[in-house]
């Protein structure tokens, strides 16, 4: 059976990309060996991860301009407190936007550090808009924001402008829409959105923002000793750097970020555009605030639900149950997303 | 052609487990959903991460004896600083046993969390054997060893006994021989030599042992936090994770670690027998303290060198390098290698 994979993360990904990391695992590169069971350090795989990282700094127009990407391990959960270890000063202070829960994860992680203000928050609202008109401290060592909050399904449009250091979860849009990646010293993101399967963690980092904090950083939490050593300061998540260097190459046969964006603001529009229209739904997000990625909604007539659910599971629809902190349905429509998955969910809909 | 694997890691695994994982990036349990685009949450992986934590304490022989096992990220380099976060008291004391790089790398870690006084190091013989008749201090947190040294070859046979806690890094021998494992108090091990690929870190710890120390934890760096929410705080390694269940179950099937550690045995005698017998070889670990895991030996007429090495190449034996700081051979020989590609290899070195 056909099925329409909405699932918030781990989540969809590119057909041909899973088709090849399948013959991977049996026979990499025609070398009769498995990727799994190779040296990190052999050459094969050395150029893996070169590719994944090119790949990263090409897409994002981040070339020779003094960024590194690395792919590491522990997910946004690490970078939670990887970030500040790196980048608040001993007795330093640092400020977060609280857009969600994930905002509020890493706020809590770099409280154990120092002064961390909450600049704004909307949780007011169960986080269904993203705060704006909030004054950004002028003595702060960095700002940190979320770009995309995947359970209320809320993303920033507009990011802020700051003189301190900018940093951004991005783990659930990265790669999904243009952006000018430069007014960002630190990217992070966790693969399982847009890129590969979970056990790797995306950061881009400006070079020229490290070791300036005084502080003794372990070293499997400093970025430095990671840039030095070109992403395999140890044994790296082999298979998830190798999937997400084949999605990162899909996408650039796509035509590179342009292309997706459109892709997925058609998809967004037609989903939202369903929502919109129909008496029997509503959008849980503020409309100007809405995300592209994560598309939330509730029935406006509960009654309708056991029916609605059984159309999903008849229908080959998976993963489309909103999170518990916000109930009703979530699709999430990442880059991988085809638009006719997309018109099944519409489809029924529209039959309700 | 047939390549017989001798990598040290990321290294062989068997070859049932490989077809299984092969097959699950594409449709997994039949669900008509890739494994690595499913949910972490959903029951189908909830599954996966139980069934591989309970082979782990059934494999051996922990289980209802107050231990955990934990599948996290990071590899043995993000234990050598959660040990020390987790275990040592604010002000107080451990002990490090010094036998190789691995160690070393621990210790230095440990160093940035307080006083960690190293009690015995074979570093003085590039680390060709595990050092005997220690005093171990009575006032410490805990005594950090490991078990198996995968660059040198050496491999600790008789366990020091400690009031003190007992955490072992087992990284390249864990599952390989039959121990009373209930002398640890935390033993850890990065997948990659003996369970699945790259990417998970297997943590085996007795419960009661946490949350003394006075520190302040980040939660990822919390082992307690991971127990509470079953290894499951963050998105976990999917295909790590899974593939690791597979090998621990291809394990038990076989007749679990009494059974491997036999026919591991056989295999190394096989080879340590032809190195001892064959003039042209030598072994570089000193007898007592071989591994049974990691065979390192040298030529001892470099001029056969050129020769030996394209005889291998020839045989399809990968991977047989030694490390540079040991120089000549390494055969690593974990539980997946069949007898079959170590007698390939023993017959060249006859026929040199």
């Amino acid at each position: 059976m056909k099925k329409h994979n909405f699932s918030a993360g781990p989540c969809i990904l590119p057909k041909e990309v899973l088709e090849q990391a399948s013959k991977a695992v049996i026979n990499f590169n025609n070398i009769d060996l498995s990727l799994i069971e190779i040296s990190h350090r052999s050459a094969d795989f050395v150029a893996v991860m070169e590719k994944a990282q090119n790949l990263v700094l090409e897409l994002m127009d981040l070339k020779d301009k003094g960024y590194s990407a690395l792919f590491l391990q522990g997910g946004a959960s690490l970078e939670f407190l990887m970030v500040p270890y790196n980048l608040m000063k001993e007795n330093g202070k640092t400020a977060y936007l609280d857009t969600g829960a994930w905002s509020s994860k890493a706020i809590k992680e770099a409280k154990l550090f120092g002064e961390t203000e909450v600049i704004a928050s909307s949780k007011d609202k169960n986080y269904n808009y993203i705060p704006k008109n909030y004054t950004i401290p002028n003595d702060i060592d960095y700002l940190h924001i979320t770009s995309n909050n995947t359970i209320y399904g809320t993303q920033i449009k507009d990011f802020p402008k700051t003189d301190a250091l900018l940093v951004c979860d991005m783990s659930s849009d990265i790669f999904s829409r243009k952006l000018d990646f430069t007014q960002f010293d630190l990217i992070y993101a966790g693969a399982q959105k847009n890129m590969g399967p979970a056990g790797t963690t995306l950061v881009v980092i400006k070079n020229d923002i490290l070791g300036k904090t005084g502080r003794k950083i372990p070293s499997m939490l400093d970025y430095q000793i990671h840039i030095s050593k070109e992403s395999m300061f140890n044994t790296p998540p082999v298979f998830p750097v190798y999937v997400s260097m084949l999605t990162l190459q899909w996408l650039k046969d796509l035509g590179g970020i342009d292309a997706i964006e459109k892709i997925n603001n058609d998809k967004a529009a037609l989903l939202y555009d369903e929502i919109d229209r129909n008496p029997l739904f509503a959008g849980a997000a503020t409309k100007e605030d809405r995300s592209n990625m994560n598309v939330t909604f509730l029935l406006t007539d509960e009654s309708k639900k056991e029916k609605f659910d059984q159309m999903c599971k008849d229908a080959g629809i998976n993963g489309v149950k909103g999170h518990r902190s916000v109930g009703g349905y979530r699709a999430s429509i990442y880059n991988a997303m085809p638009k006719e998955s997309i018109q099944v969910l519409v489809d029924l809909m529209r039959n309700l």
